[in-house]
Parts: C-alpha cells; structure tokens; sequence
C-alpha cells in the first residue's frame, strides 16, 4: 500500500463524499447546499440556516416558525442536569463543560431509535447556551439563572442570558447571529471528520457530538480564535502591534487567526465578519484602536506573508465588542457547528461505512520474549 | 484529486505512521512493541502490558512494583464524581458512564502541563472499573461500595468489587486478566484513529478518550462481543445453533463476532481466548453448552463461508464465565484499550500534524438564494 502513503494530516486525502458544503472548490467558493456564505450571512437567521443545513433546503415562513417553536420548548434544562452543573467548578474550561452536558444528556434523554437525529440536534442548539450559562452564573455568582427568554432567536437567548439583561442592541445580535451562520458548516474540519469516525461505528448520536466538541477544543482547531484575542489583548497600539508581529516572524511561531489548511487565499468568511467587526467599532461598544490594531496587522500579514487572515481573526474582535469573554469564544463555535455537525452525522449514517483506516509500522521487528525476573536496561 | 479517491470507510488508506503494534503485517502476526501476543497473553500480566503500552518497553520487576502502587494509589473516587455517579439512572448505558465520567475527571482534574500523559492514562486505567462498579452498585441496590481492595491486580479489583466478594476463583482472574491483554491494542482501530484525529488539534488528553470511548461503543466496533452474546444467549442446543445460522445466511446478516476488516484469516487473538473459555467450561463456573454451540457455529462458518471468528467471539462466553453481565463486556474493552489509545495519544502529540481530510463534494451546485417570503415547495 505504499502507493498512498501520505504526507500526513491526511493532507488533501478524500475521506469520503459529502455533500454540504463546499470548501474552496474551484469556482463555487463556500456555499451550505449550494447557496453563498454571503447570501446566507446577509439575508438569512442562524435558524434559518440550522434548518438548511439539517433538512437539506431552506425553509419556508411556517417551517421556520416551528422550529422557532422547537427551540424556544426546548431550552429547558433537566433538574439533574443542573444539580451536576452547580458542583462544577467556576475555574471548568467552558469546552469541558460543553463536552460534559453533551454526554450526560446522551444519558438522561438517551437516543433509542433511528429518525431522532433532527430532533436531538435541535435539543443540543437549544439547550447549548442556557446549560453554559447556567453553570457560568451559578459558579461564578451563585446565581440561577431562568434559562428561557421567551421565543427569542439563539443569537438573543444566549446573549440576554449571559449579560442578564432584557434588551441587546440589535446590532451586536445581528453580529452573533453572522458569526453563527460563518462558523456553522465547514466540511471535513478535524472535528466533523472526528464525530463521523464516531458515528461510523454505529455508536450513538451524543457520542459523534461529544468527539466533535473534543476535537473543536484544541488551539489548532476551534480554540483560534480565542488563541487570537490573547495576543490581541494587550496591543494598543500599531508600534505594539508591529513589535508583537516582529517578535513572532522572527521566533517563527503561528499566529493564530492566519491561514488555512484549505483556503490559500482569502477566507470568504473573512470579509463577513470584518465587516459586522468594523461596524461595531464605530457604535458605543465599539473598540476601534482594537480594530485599528487588527487592520495592520493583516495588512502586514498579506503583503509581508502572503497569509490571509481566516474567520478567527476578526471573529476575536467582534465577539469582543458583543462583550463575551474569551474563555467562551470556542463554546459559541460548538452552537453554532452542532448545526452542520448535525448534517454530517445524519450524512454518514444514510450511506455508512466503518471508518476504519491502517497505519504504515515503524515500529521493532519482532523481539525475543524475556521473563520478567531476567529483566534488564540491558534486553528491554 | 480524483486519484486518491477512495472505496470508502478509509479502507486500506495509510492514515499516518505508528510503532506501536502490527495487525496483519506481513509475516509478523499481531505484536505490540515487537512481542508477539502468544507470548504476551501467556507470559505476563496486565500491568506488565500496560506499562509495554505506554512506555515502549516492558519493566522490571521494580518497575512493575512501582506501577502496582500507583494504581492502588490511583483507584479512589473523587466525593464530586461519586454524587454525580449517584444521581444517574441505572437504566443508563454502561459506555455513556464510561463517557461521561472521563469528561468530567476532565474537569476534576485537567491535564494542566505536557509530560502528564502517563500519569493520566494510570489515573484512567485504575479508576475506570470502580467508577462504573460504585454507579452500577448505587443504581441498582444502593450499595456505595468501598472502591479500594488492595494492591490488586486491575482484573482482580474489577471482579471483587463487581461481585461484592473477597475470593475470586484464580482461572476467572487469569481469564479476564488475558482478555484485557488481548484488546489492548489495535492499531487505527475507529476508537484509536477518533482520539487521535481529536488530540491532533492540540486538544486535552481527557477529550481525546471521550472519543475514543464514544467511538468503541459502536456495534461495529467495541460492541460486537456484546452483540455475539446476546445472539449466543438462548442457544442452548446445537440444532437451536443451527437453526440460528441457517437464518442470518438467508437473511444475509451480519454475524458479530466472526470476520474482521484486517484480518482476512484467522485473528490471532481468538486462539488464545478459546483457550481460555473451554478452560473455564471445565469448571463449576462453565457453561459447558454455551461453549459446544460456540464451538459449532465457528467450525460451520469457517467450512461455510470461509469466516474466521474475531477476539470478540469466544470473548463472550469468557466474559459470561467469569460471571460478568453483558450490558458491561464493553465497558470492560474500555479498561483494556485505555492502554493503547494512551500510547497513540502519546505517540500523535510527539509529531503532531493537524488530520483533516477533504470530502470528495456530491452535491448541488450554485442555487439561486430566495427570500424567505417568496419560498414555496418548487424553488426550495
């Protein structure tokens, strides 16, 4: 088998069909089920999109209205389910938290047949927001919150819940709610590809999602943008932003929010979010030496690098301004990638195959057995 | 990248290096390290192969004694983790514990620095098995059992807190002893391959095995030796066997336990397993029938259908004779392949590179975008 031998990463290996979302296929750009990032992120809701990526098409008036419905009667959090999240620490990573709420779910609402997969999904986009913020009050308030705000959209549940307040400025909602749209579907990322290996063994849906949220929380995945807002933080100033950026070319480190494995220009999703980042820099909850700061450093990175920044770079300096803490940006991603993690798991079971791959030994050749009581630096 | 297009199911695909263990390598059968697993399962102990695992080599008998008392010192429960044991149901899917507890030690006590990996996968290993005991135990009668016996093996531990006894018969621990030795470790197998593709994102080692758990649980995974029980269980004459197989023939079932992706002919685990099932089948524990039924099915799809019974096979009468239930058989895989999936962690962080394959893309093309007041059933 030495014919596919690969680089590594399975690097540009075609891990099955699929047939979502495109990434960087030639000529079409990103699109969810053949419609344009762009058209979805300015004229379409988060919910919009969840239905799309789910079922396959858009929805017309009255779907849309029963899933508003279905979110809205499916926030509610089990008794148990917030006896476990009052004992669990304030200093918990948030992911850990996700991940935690996904497999104890999996149990006190277990999947016991096939056709579940729409709803469960739907629990999980509900239930995601409200059972982190739950834990985030409690732990660090003591506080209780009442997780329902009525039939509000995810983008205004979550936010209303974490501030506590009743009004949001619509401006940082439709923010929130773009950034759900950008960072819904992606196609094979780590965490997508992870959660079919999962479900490919015939486990359960919980199982594919509780993969998915492991696999997003690593810095090289979902945790960038988190990992870009660090080093954005203290920069403020563009000497401070040139002195970070040279001290990084030199050392050859990454710089989070740059580049990516498939897009090798521009990220379509960029331009998006840049721009909802930029207008809300110029509201009163805007940050705009943050988003002066964020300009030349891409500008540097393109001409200097020819790297582009990808969808967390400005994602860190809008999800900044909507006033949510680092710490949660990559739990925010788990929302709004439950939808298109939704779509692969339902894919890979309509036409499964166990994913099941061999590796290329480089290990010892066979080696002689020695007792243990004749053990020594010497023959192990 | 039409040439790399694949069957499906990574059949065949090399998905990166390993040195680990070899399954079906040409000439050189299944070793771990370089030992073959004869010598293995027959000459050592479980502890002994955990250590080979994780470390690369075998111990001493010092190093041996060293990790004996760390797993003594490893097994305790945390008082947060037993009040969360307590509140699950005992309906609840022994994996789905398995799951959920290694999320929530996540939490309990994260993986803070590099270095800890051995230490962790000790920590897991140890705890496992009274972790899932002092649930099932609660769930069922309300017991909450004492968690430590000693400086017991893993496979005597598990067996005394399971049976709530103080002697166990030296054959049942030999016998699951071996069956731990036997399933840990199998290359990229989907669980290995799962928490590898997720700790590959520079996520936490706890996350990487709430994949691989999540992925075992599968029927066509870690599930199997559940699956040959249950259709083992009311077989209690060779015509009832007969009359079985002659069934899933006509139907074209899949029979679990017998056939493997890898191994076209024999698994050489399952030898060493049969060994010890007819062994046990001597005994007053012994199923004498359970193992002639066994015995007749094997020989009819070998000389039938050319198919090798799998390690999952004759593992289920071992298990059943050792007085184990069947809801726990995989949970038990859990303990043993804890072993490997550590030194697969260990081994993808020491050349990590990102896994993230592309999907050959199947579906529509560019879609004209509608509003949603004008969509109806013909332009969606």
């Amino acid at each position: 088998m030495s014919e596919k031998k690969q680089a590594g990463g399975l690097q540009g290996v075609v891990a099955g069909q699929s047939a979502i979302s495109t990434v960087g296929v030639g000529g079409i750009g990103l699109n969810y089920r053949g419609y344009d990032i762009n058209d979805l992120a300015y004229k379409c809701t988060f919910e919009e999109v969840t239905y799309l990526l789910l079922k396959g098409h858009l929805p017309t008036q009255q779907q849309l209205d029963e899933l508003k419905t279905l979110i809205w009667s499916k926030r509610y959090i089990p008794c148990k389910l917030k006896q476990i999240l009052e004992t669990l620490p304030k200093e918990s990573h948030p992911m850990d938290i996700m991940r935690t709420v996904t497999s104890i779910l999996g149990i006190l609402e277990p999947e016991t047949k096939s056709g579940q997969e729409y709803d469960i999904s739907i629990r999980l986009i509900s239930i995601f927001g409200p059972a982190l913020l739950y834990w985030y009050h409690y732990s660090n308030s003591g506080i209780k919150i009442n997780e329902n705000t009525g039939k509000d959209s995810i983008a205004e549940n979550f936010l209303k819940l974490y501030h506590l307040k009743s009004e949001i400025d619509p401006l940082v909602i439709k923010t929130f709610d773009v950034s759900l749209i950008l960072y819904a579907e992606h196609d094979f990322a780590a965490s997508t590809f992870a959660a079919r290996v999962t479900v490919s063994t015939l486990s359960d849906f919980y199982s594919g999602i509780t993969t998915a949220i492991g696999t997003l929380r690593g810095p090289l995945h979902g945790g960038a943008n988190e990992a870009a807002m660090q080093y954005l933080e203290p920069l403020r100033s563009i000497p401070q932003a040139d002195q970070f950026l040279n001290s990084r070319y030199q050392s050859k480190q990454l710089i989070m929010g740059f580049g990516h494995r498939v897009y090798k220009k521009e990220d379509p999703r960029s331009p998006i979010i840049k721009d909802f980042s930029l207008q809300l820099s110029k509201t009163q909850n805007g940050d705009p030496t943050l988003l002066a700061v964020s300009q030349h450093i891409e500008k540097r990175m393109v001409e200097e690098k020819k790297i582009y920044p990808n969808l967390d770079f400005y994602s860190a300096s809008a999800y900044r301004q909507c006033g949510v803490p680092t710490p949660m940006f990559t739990a925010i991603f788990v929302i709004s990638r439950m939808t298109g993690w939704g779509g692969h798991i339902i894919e890979q079971r309509s036409n499964n195959k166990l994913m099941r791959p061999v590796s290329d030994y480089t290990g010892p050749a066979k080696k002689q057995f020695v007792p243990i009581e004749m053990r020594n630096k010497a023959n192990l």
